[in-house]
């Protein structure tokens, strides 16, 4: 997780912010896979899995909510640049002995600039609803761990987490 | 955090989502503090922190995210109802032997609904924010912990996270 | 259907268009409800509905579409107050008969102004979100007769639709 | 109405949702054409046309929501990807002895993906804006017969509706 | 114009912005008037003045954006609270022997703070769409003086531009 | 300022608005640059510059929001082709003497259509922001001169204005 430092790129001389011009970069084509983790009280998590209890609704508002963020990206973060998406997808797995649920957004685009923004708002907005629909039940609930997880494409090339 | 488990309140009979209906709840003055952590590599984090290299301008560019973020909570979060904010507030506090940016975020309303929502995901945007600005340095940031600390007001009164 | 006639609210004398001022209206709590129907080819609603082929997982995305929208109907209807909805609710059913998906939309709200257009703004999202996914198995998919079925509180009353 | 049924091409073999990834698509010119209809009672519908009742303001201004809409597409429709329109207009033709406002939307862009629901969606949005504005007058309003017209480009080239 | 100065109010103790907190603010109705200015040069002018050219359509279109943007306002204006309004209205006046077109907005609503930003934004908005309508005959279109006219409504009371 | 009339392009043959085709446009390097002013009262403007007291935050708050508006331009302005931006930024500069800050906004894309609109709505945006922030003080505050200083790309070629 100790890459070499760049520059903050988000900083001009005068320590001021800018976007970054991505005029000049070759259009290639780039994917960024984030992920996260919501944890549960036991109580929350039974009642969330419980059969009949709408897991599926709940898990499928999530995937939406995470999608839509992903498209709207560039209108949260001030200084990420927009660009049309080719795909965006999220992905659940529920891990019954930590009472939790992980989510894994993966995006992609043919573009001058990356989609690790986009693939970690998903995660986030995703999250952001599952605690929304289970906090009646534990308002507890925790994110962690959201954080990016493989990145290809672009003069950096292909990046993946070391863990 | 094993409080007593409720339904989950945006499931019907049927198992399909649903908006709370609020119609019928009495205004009351609502407050909600959600709070979060940025964990940076040791570069990544003395970039962002030596002096001169605009630390002031990224954290304010996080806070200003974070805020309009919470005003815009309901586009984002699918059953999340829309409300009049009456303050928004995004604060941050930087820990130099942990590496980390703590943030915390504070909504206020007077409304038929809380606003945990609203603060939970301006500290999500912000977090995000901050690591757009510092992903040059150091690709493997980790949002971590995004969770209440604290609401009041409607029916259910005072909470507060026990840690 | 062919009630006494008002003139259009939203002209003023000169013949130009205006947002209706709802200032001095007294607040009462407001519902409407709105319906419409998406209409298939025989082989596009029997794709839609065989069992595993995530009949829910469509009507699902087409409800959160549907809520959504609901919350966003003043950003797309020029002349439309943009109020907080207390609640928003999207239902479908099935006429296998007749190939098509019912779809019936419930908004209230206590506000100065109603929520018509929220509901009809809901009906019209959740059909081109059905349109969406079941496209690519019949591009001839036709969105009937969206209209308001009932509508409570204001000045005028109570209207239900005759038929 | 009855081509041959592809597959739902937003489920995934797992029957959950999904954006379809068009990254590998060629970029082509691509049209869509989109039409639908509102019918007014007789007396709305002689309110909107009389002389200097600006009929002109109103349908302006529905053309300007529908336009607004269509680039707008992608936040409304879940699985719909963004992309930048070369075009999109809105077009309107009063049949007097029906009592209806035809509707018809022409979008076009050059991208790896369609604007058939850009194009249904600026005729959702213009008829929606319609009703809004005509809805003092009657509010038995009815939105019909939104449809595709008629498709250029991509893989499966040109379709146009057969009546 | 050097009415008493008091303390830049979206800033804290420690110098860092802040959303203003109107929480404890008694709801008032309140109004805003704003005016601004766009002066074309001679001959685009009267392209846009000339009979059979429109006017009225790009007029019309420049109210709608207005409108739309002033119900937008707290989506733009980073620490400025989101709030049902009342009314929008965007107003226009042609001087020929200037060459200007006056554009006057004037938004209400009954809230715990003030509309003028909303009026503002709304002055702003139609001033850019007359821009982006009348560029192609002239790139050196000047929007001019926007300010505000006139304010009424909670604890600073009413306020009027003294010129 | 008065370079050779063309048409108002937004204008059809019937005098009804269109958005202008760019499909058959070829993509070229695009840049503007916009500008405008801030005029205070000399009580308000001294509050704003006065050491400690949050300048850098209220400019870097402006700068956030006017980066914000012209990704969303096309939101705003209903004729104005959405398009990637490969580059946003916003420069102030204080005059002391006459109690103004000017603002300079630059915008670049790689496309078919030119970036203008998005140059001019970052001024406009970045001028609104300052003046809530700083209305407290002084709601007199004139935003001034909002036009184009430069553009290049497209067939028009260079434009520079002359002044």
């Amino acid at each position: 997780m100790t890459e070499p430092v760049a520059a903050l790129s988000h900083l001009d001389d005068a320590g001021q912010i800018r976007m970054v011009d991505v005029g000049a970069k070759t259009p290639t084509l780039r994917t960024a896979i984030a992920r996260g983790r919501v944890r549960l009280s036991a109580p929350a998590y039974a009642l969330l899995t419980q059969p009949g209890q709408g897991k599926g609704e709940v898990l499928n508002t999530a995937r939406v909510a995470g999608i839509l963020a992903a498209k709207r990206c560039a209108d949260l973060i001030p200084l990420c640049h927009s660009l049309p998406l080719a795909f965006a997808g999220v992905d659940f797995s529920l891990d019954d002995a930590a009472c939790t649920v992980a989510i894994r957004a993966t995006c992609r685009t043919s573009g001058q600039t990356g989609v690790e923004m986009e693939a970690m708002t998903a995660v986030s907005v995703a999250a952001l609803t599952l605690y929304d629909m289970c906090k009646a039940a534990d308002k507890g609930i925790v994110i962690e761990d959201i954080c990016l997880e493989y990145k290809s494409g672009g003069k950096s090339g292909e990046w993946r987490r070391e863990d």
